[in-house]
């Protein structure tokens, strides 16, 4: 049982679960699917003109959901990983309604950023695909974006993610599902546009095989094969007959393709659309298509979670070394964060242990923002830390972060209301307390302080021999009495 | 007459205006003040609680400005330069006093941040002390803020500011001028706090020679000297005797010590506090005063400015190193932008001129933003635009850099209160179209596209054949029209 895993993928056009066994053979893991379900949910689609969420798209969503989570309801949450992506992105009233899907659910859902996703996609169809020395070029039609990837083997070298997908191009350019050359033209130059930016790149770094991952390509592939417009995947010569098809015909029902599945038929337009400017920007002649895609990367990131390899660290280490940050200052911080944090919860609860790693890249990363400037420095690291693709790292992961280094000092009076959980504060007083004992930037020797908490009174004991020596340290640790005061916390600093 | 140069430097403590005669000796300059004024205007003592600043307070500032711009009334902009400190840094309502503020001066006025205060002291007191190969650490107490640098010759090597000053400390610790060792402890405590942050990285950088440049260290250079209490210059135990002299007569006036200046007498004891800090924080033994500070620094840079050298040409080239720019994208983006200014605008006004300067730097910067991310990297570029330290930029350069960044693309609408006069409209076009022409990151050979402008209506001329080729640049510069009627310009595209 233990050997299960589940990723949950809440796409723009179709939910999907997907269960999978993990076989190790050698240092190699292998996930075998031992169960799929999957719901087309059409979530783009139910986004109104100002961006929000409507309500029926909502409740089937929400309806869809509990059928997922009563399948998974004996999974322990650390085998669970649900990521949602470019809808839950975009969506105004998405505060009101993650935690409504995550109940709904029973796990805790990550928004994920496209580069996010572009990076899951790659490994869930390298993993999928035979091994191979060649360059691979992945592009994933969803329902409300597209990722691009190269990459070789298991590594990704290039991953964007652009703001189109097969629903919400199928409703911008064919809202009544009419399919003319003209409209055909638009919707294609608006694709060319967005793929514009990225093609020199893409062009210049090469590939020797290219593969389409999604529901878009697979149906694509599936039309051209058994209508005859192709012998094999997808072809620059397919998708033009198919097209002509569509604009002779006027729609896609009476075009009356071979090999479509009516749940195909609604975003097929757009769709196409956006495959062919992907063939004209790149200059592809034909595409294979390929299994896998983001919820099969989910998987085997959850299996590398679970094993010492978190690609999280992996991002953080770049990170550091991008910002050229002093990582004799970042240790220091986070061995004093995570010893008080251990003080002050000694055993944690399973969704602690992930607050505890997020303090301690938190410790790692608390002066990047130092590239920018030096003044208000904590403001421009929660920038950073708030918009840059981070690999690995949730949007509330990132949030969560930027949280802890925003608070890491100054005032904390305004961060009440970004803080959703109590324990939130208990990792900022220990990021707080540490940068407060290395202001100097010099090695303390055993630490001089330990902390406790009842409810909401903090207790610091300090030293007495050493904060005499530390007169400034002493200063600023009763400085601190104040600020927590502001957010319902004593603080009461007692010499030992 | 040419050969006169204004400085204004509106401190948080005095208002002081420098006369400079150029003298130009082979390739070296030298500026002698050929006139000086001086108002102790304690900028910063007129800041509420609130951060605004009072009516009275403003009403005198606005007073001395209409007396300083008497006496410039017969120089050309370009050679006036005037910058403001840290209390127009801070100050909430800068924006309704400052306009008032140029217009009583007769001259703009540049809030400058405070590591460029920095910079201009350093090259200030570089060129009025004797030449030496010796590193030089200089310190400015000013009214509200205290710079540190370090360097050698006329090189800085280490600027940071901090936000302390002698007005602000005095108003903070000593409210009512009564000096006793307890407050005069905490005083230091505060200040030591704020400087312990860098005292180890300038402790490491090393000096041999430590100058105090600002009217604070001259006044405790002068008490120090004529009380008897050191030799020459500040020293440290100097500095204690006249501490323990205040504590014991318990206020400055009270104190009758030689030497002293009336104005300067309410902001002796913060003063003193922030002085003994540095001494203690940095462990020097003596510092010896210097002149120069700011305002020749501000002259010596306006003469660069005037000659082939701009400070901020140096540093757009550093960001662009820092941020690994796309050096030939930015050169395409920033030749076309310009060439399509020099349409509009054939004979610029001389302000116009430092508009095309901005533009042109704005070109070479506008990718920054892709070091935080690629999605909506326009809005990243300009934060960094907004918040970094750009030596040799004044704040309102940054915005300006900022605003033209984050106009290249996406929407305009919003921007429309961010547009403060009608050619920066004009700027923004420019740097919209070429950016567009250059989507695709090639050359695109002769410039296919010609632009003019009547009152608000703007038309753009391209080759129709040219047109023909690159279908997708049509479909962009065509969805061009909506975004300038948005904000009050109807946009024609006529093929030639």
């Amino acid at each position: 049982m233990t050997q299960l895993l589940a990723a949950v993928d809440l796409g723009s056009n179709s939910f999907r679960l997907v269960i999978g066994r993990i076989v190790e053979s050698g240092d190699a893991v292998q996930i075998y699917p031992v169960d799929r379900l999957k719901e087309t949910v059409r979530l783009a689609a139910g986004l109104r003109a100002d961006k929000t969420l409507d309500a029926p798209t909502a409740a089937f969503a929400l309806e869809v959901l509990r059928r997922f989570g009563e399948r998974l309801r004996s999974f322990h949450p650390e085998r669970v990983r649900a990521v949602a992506t470019n809808t839950f992105r975009v969506a105004r009233n998405v505060a009101e309604f993650l935690p409504q899907a995550e109940e709904a659910l029973g796990f805790p859902i990550e928004v994920i950023a496209g580069r996010e996703e572009a990076r899951l996609i790659f490994a869930g169809v390298a993993h999928s695909l035979p091994p191979s020395v060649d360059k691979r070029l992945v592009v994933d039609i969803g329902g409300g974006s597209t990722e691009f990837i190269i990459g070789r083997r298991f590594e990704p070298e290039l991953m964007e993610s652009l703001y189109m997908g097969c629903v919400s191009f199928s409703r911008a350019h064919f809202p009544a599902g009419i399919v003319d050359a003209h409209t055909m033209k638009q919707a294609e130059m608006a694709a060319r546009r967005e793929i514009e930016v990225i093609a020199k790149q893409y062009r210049k770094a090469g590939w020797q095989e290219a593969y389409g991952s999604s529901g878009t390509a697979k149906a694509l592939g599936a039309i051209l094969t058994e209508s005859g417009f192709s012998d094999q995947g997808i072809t620059r010569r397919g998708l033009d007959k198919l097209k002509d098809r569509l604009i002779k015909a006027g729609t896609v029902e009476r075009a009356q393709l071979a090999g479509i599945k009516p749940d195909r038929i609604s975003v097929l337009p757009g769709g196409l659309a956006i495959m062919s400017a992907i063939f004209d920007e790149l200059g592809i002649e034909s595409m294979r298509t390929a299994d896998g895609a983001l919820r099969v990367g989910v998987l085997y990131d959850l299996a590398g979670r679970d094993s010492a390899f978190d690609k999280r660290d992996d991002t953080v280490r770049q990170f550091m070394s991008r910002y050229k940050t002093d990582k004799a200052q970042a240790a220091r911080v986070r061995q004093t964060a995570l010893e008080l944090f251990r003080q002050l919860v000694p055993s944690p609860a399973p969704d602690q242990g992930e607050l505890t790693r997020i303090l301690g890249w938190a410790a790692d990363l608390h002066e990047i923002g130092l590239s920018i400037a030096h003044n208000t420095y904590h403001k421009h690291t929660a920038y950073i830390l708030e918009h840059a693709d981070m690999p690995g790292f949730s949007r509330q992961d990132q949030s969560l972060l930027a949280l802890l280094a925003l608070s890491h000092q100054g005032k904390l009076a305004k961060l009440e209301e970004l803080v959703a959980h109590e324990e939130q504060w208990i990792a900022i007083l220990c990021l707080r307390l540490a940068a407060i004992l290395y202001r100097r930037r010099e090695d303390v020797g055993p630490l001089p302080i330990a902390v406790s908490l009842k409810g909401h009174s903090l207790i610091v004991k300090a030293a007495a021999a050493w904060m005499r020596a530390h007169p400034l340290t002493d200063f600023t640790l009763r400085a601190e009495e104040s600020e927590w005061r502001k957010v319902g916390f004593t603080f009461e600093l007692l010499e030992l």
